[in-house]
């Protein structure tokens, strides 16, 4: 009667969870969020011929969806000047880290990151028995030489570039000398989950064939697709051959595939909704200053911003913010856990915002 | 400038993949197929509330899935009697075999299935270092005894009930039996993706608190949703949890969970499909007659077709079929090569199959 046994390496693993979603929370509070802002998710939509792509998929979805996700990544491809082998489609990013940490981090390798990075980047590693090296942030920014100071010997070395959750970034030519002094044996995982929204110059040009990095791009943030789950990485046809021989073959469904097709094409959808979330982080950053506080410079669709005290002076802010029913989350570490992370909204989502912060604040202050 | 080192495990894993997709073969041959009768997909399409759901969902699809998959847990439970703690959804029966593999299996560990059984899943257990065992069918079953026989040490005792390639069934009386006889420590894994279509008296009463069985169900048979990707498990709630400290928490697209539990409530949907399954048996029993072949009693939505000569053969008749745009499928081990696998399909399906089945004998029987 004793049924399955785990293995040594998943039974010391935690219960915890990366993240918990907004409905779960809901459910736990028996209330709705007036305002969704917690998840850099893409309020303003899909593209309307996304959406159409799925609806018209669904019909079709008595068929499995193409294994070799063909047409999307002929398109990728094409959009990014690099062949088909250059592009591997997943589960969304964090499907591709999974799948990424197992091919290559064993238990014991060593991983670096930065303290405060994504935490579902750790799970993964954590999940495959790496040995997770954290270096701190310098000021807001992931500290390109501490990374480098940290890396030799690590398999991988993670960066995202804009950043999550402080929304700086990096100029591509910083990028690009990092990726020059990376150490032999170390890959580069560059997760540009938000490219779309970077200023000019943030993004570096990379050799598609280049085997010491591999890149992560989303339709969950720009294209407004994060419940279709659909991310790719473009890396050396060597790496991307690998993932076939681990990952969930017939895993991405036919209307994620047909909605991300149809979403990297109406570019003009894309444009408008950069613009938006333009126009919202400097709605955002006018709420902060009315509020006396500091929101910092963001290349991303959300806005971290700074509540000019300690960690749980931001958490009590971020507790009553939720306890008034606006979803937003915050880092997860000290320093940068003196922010709380707020997505851009649509201009109704942002008005409960205004409204709100200062109630929140003034609740925080109580608790000093 | 040496980029990723593969793992150990990761660089001996071949580069093959379980199935080559309906649309990678025709992208290859540059054909397209006249019927798709090869994955035991449901011609018959989903239920359109189904349908109505996911198009409805897409427009929501800015919003990550439910992490949870809740609402659909929720209906499954009530569904099965059991309660929430006891079901696990994933990205398929394949998603969810992958994960089972890494939660129990480390390298090394001993894995127990039947020669000719499901292919992706000996894929997990290779990708995951496993010692696969495998044991000869018994005719057209799967070999209870021969199973349990080898089953000391194992990790995991895979069986499919009704049978994946060959369409068997054991009475639930049989497994019910065979459970009380696997031994400690090891679980039975118990595929029932097309428990759907089996006859009364299949599909055994099994306690969903056993510790010692994991069951397996899928949208992707009777359903009509492969293309959504949604499987789920039935477990004792321990190993339930277990899944949470690995799996891609935020995977499951929002259409999906909307066209699954719109599936699973259209009851008048689903049991047409299983009256148009079985008539369609009916059909390909008799096209098998009169071309001089025995169809094997199924209670799947496909049929195994003895072609009544050697795995070579089969194969020829199998490779002519596709060459007449008719995608099939055949068991990859002896002696059951000696048959084809032909799902069940719409009427204008199986004329064409009635068509070109003589017309493939005939070519195959040149090449003796």
């Amino acid at each position: 009667m004793s049924g399955a046994r785990l293995t040594d390496l998943v039974a010391g693993l935690p219960a915890t969870v990366p993240f918990v979603g907004p409905e779960a929370q809901q459910r736990t509070s028996g209330r709705t969020f007036r305002a969704r802002l917690g998840a850099n998710e893409s309020v303003f939509g899909p593209s309307p011929r996304a959406v159409a792509a799925m609806a018209a998929a669904a019909s079709d979805a008595w068929m499995y969806g193409d294994s070799e996700s063909h047409d999307l990544r002929a398109a990728l491809a094409a959009h990014h000047g690099v062949t088909p082998a250059h592009i591997a489609v997943g589960e969304g990013i964090d499907g591709l880290l999974g799948n990424l940490v197992r091919l290559v981090v064993a238990p014991g390798d060593r991983v670096v990151t930065s303290a405060g990075a994504y935490p579902t980047f750790n799970y993964h590693v954590a999940g495959f028995g790496g040995d997770l090296v954290r270096v701190p942030f310098a000021g807001v920014h992931e500290d390109i030489e501490a990374l480098l100071h940290a890396a030799p010997g690590a398999k991988l070395l993670y960066l995202s570039n804009p950043d999550n959750p402080m929304a700086s970034w990096h100029p591509a030519a910083v990028i690009e000398a990092m990726l020059d002094r990376v150490p032999d044996g170390t890959l580069l995982v560059l997760d540009e989950a938000y490219a779309d929204f970077a200023p000019a110059g943030a993004i570096p040009e990379i050799n598609a064939d280049d085997p010491r990095v591999i890149r992560l791009r989303t339709f969950s943030k720009a294209h407004g697709l994060a419940g279709a789950r659909v991310g790719y990485a473009i890396a050396a046809p060597g790496l991307v051959a690998a993932f076939d021989r681990i990952r969930n073959h017939f895993g991405m469904t036919r209307m994620s595939q047909a909605g991300a097709l149809a979403a990297l094409h109406d570019t003009g959808w894309l444009a408008q909704v950069v613009t938006q979330v333009a126009e919202g982080r400097a709605r955002l950053a006018a709420i902060a200053a009315e509020n006396g506080l500091a929101a910092l410079p963001s290349a991303t669709n959300f806005v971290a911003i700074d509540c000019g005290r300690d960690g749980d002076f931001a958490r009590a802010v971020l507790r009553e913010l939720i306890a008034r029913d606006v979803f937003v989350r915050m880092p997860g570490v000290a320093p940068l856990d003196r922010c709380i992370r707020v997505s851009v909204g649509r201009p109704p989502d942002l008005d409960v915002f205004a409204e709100v912060l200062p109630q929140a604040l003034a609740a925080a202050l109580t608790q000093r």
